[in-house]
């Protein structure tokens, strides 16, 4: 049993990288309620959604920043790193919470499925550890210490009232000063999409390439309790995301097909 | 408008890659019902999840079997190959039906979460093309032609009923003859996980790698509509996914944490 003064152990990643500075405004934050371990990818891993290494090996080492150990940095995506730490890593020792994050631009509407941050949150469910993904819902410079403490207040509440079976929680925080947040709301996973092109251009060799870019387009409108409605009225947005994809209304409907 | 006797324009994509036996058996169906055309991964994607290139740009090129063109491999993953499918290489024309298969093992319980093969389906969903997914479940070697012969048959019902909103099909087939299925049923995504660990290896210059292995794990339990539960009794299962994960059942009470 943990003493009544023990920290909770708080397992910690990203899809940033380890040197991410979303990721050390929440470590910064969290070392005041938890025991903080970090288990991060040695580089940027933008929109990996839910991959996971089988095809090639993981290496792992020891991280350092200024001579100081800042946790173990793992050369895979953000789901590779929350299983090597639970068990490679952390072996019996189970953390009481897993925090993703803080993500540098938002995880809202469509982005969900691609996100490596979201997909961490979602193997600390798996494995049967409350989890939480938190983003900084732009992609300008941004103070990450609202959403830090933002989170720290987070991280105390799921400490106290646990999750749902299946369930993590899906955090955007707008970027604007604490005093000018307009408050918090519990959001749905929105509609929103991209309007994708792909640039075509060409190589110094002559031959062509692509490359993807787009801009998202929300198709969802106020009144609403989409994430990204709420996000734009300057309100941190909550979402409850369940891995069971199933869609229940559907199942009675198909059925009916005889196929 | 197409012509009464015109054959539905088919997009067809898989994650093992262009030259998959997997694929040439579901195209070679197909093509008695459809004007097919493949885009797919140059090379094996196995559990990339939903994993899209934004760091890096894609290549595209045509692909050949025996001097015969069998569509355009790209240097991506699954989800990649139908975004510059729609936007880059058919243009203006929109497929019908999107067919994502068949992948070489299961895609069911927790699997659907790492599956390139169901990317690829929910990526055909939110471009509005009616979709699905089709697993041999095995990795076993299989007789790839009992499930493009169901495929084909699904296709039809779905080119008929269309698909609700934001959802897709996946199918999966047990790996036996097709005198042995038990029948089709539609299931929900079972909660079948893994149990994982990692080997722990030392390469020839003396330095640790950790490679991820496992094995999958049934928690649900007969009688039960869960798709793992149901692929082992032999019948043929088809999960209606919806890429909204919101947990609407729990909004309500995570509106009560005062937050």
């Amino acid at each position: 049993m943990a003493a009544e003064n023990e920290k909770p152990f708080i397992l910690m990643v990203n899809d940033d990288g380890i040197y991410a500075p979303g990721l050390a405004a929440l470590v910064k934050e969290i070392k005041k309620i938890g025991e903080v371990m970090v288990v991060a990818p040695a580089t940027e891993q933008s929109a990996v959604g839910h991959a996971i290494t089988l095809l090639s090996p993981l290496r792992v080492w020891p991280a350092n920043r200024n001579g100081d150990s800042i946790g173990y940095a793992v050369s895979g995506t953000p789901a590779d790193c929350v299983k090597i730490a639970f068990w490679a890593i952390l072996k019996k020792r189970k953390p009481a919470l897993l925090i993703s994050g803080i993500n540098h631009g938002s995880n809202s509407g469509i982005n969900v499925i691609y996100s490596g941050t979201a997909s961490a949150a979602t193997e600390g469910t798996i494995l049967g550890i409350p989890s939480f993904a938190i983003s900084a819902a732009t992609y300008e410079e941004v103070d990450f210490s609202v959403a830090a403490r933002f989170a720290r207040r987070l991280a105390g509440k799921i400490l106290k009232n646990g999750l749902p079976p299946a369930t993590f929680l899906n955090v955007n925080v707008p970027p604007v000063a604490e005093e000018d947040l307009q408050g918090v709301e519990v959001t749905r996973q929105g509609m929103a999409v991209f309007r994708e092109k792909f640039d075509i251009r060409t190589d110094p060799h002559k031959k062509t390439y692509y490359w993807l870019t787009g801009y998202k387009v929300n198709l969802d409108q106020e009144p609403d309790d989409a994430d990204d409605v709420v996000i734009l009225k300057n309100k941190i947005s909550i979402t409850p995301i369940r891995y069971d994809m199933t869609n229940y209304d559907f199942l009675d409907d198909l059925k009916t097909w005889d196929i």
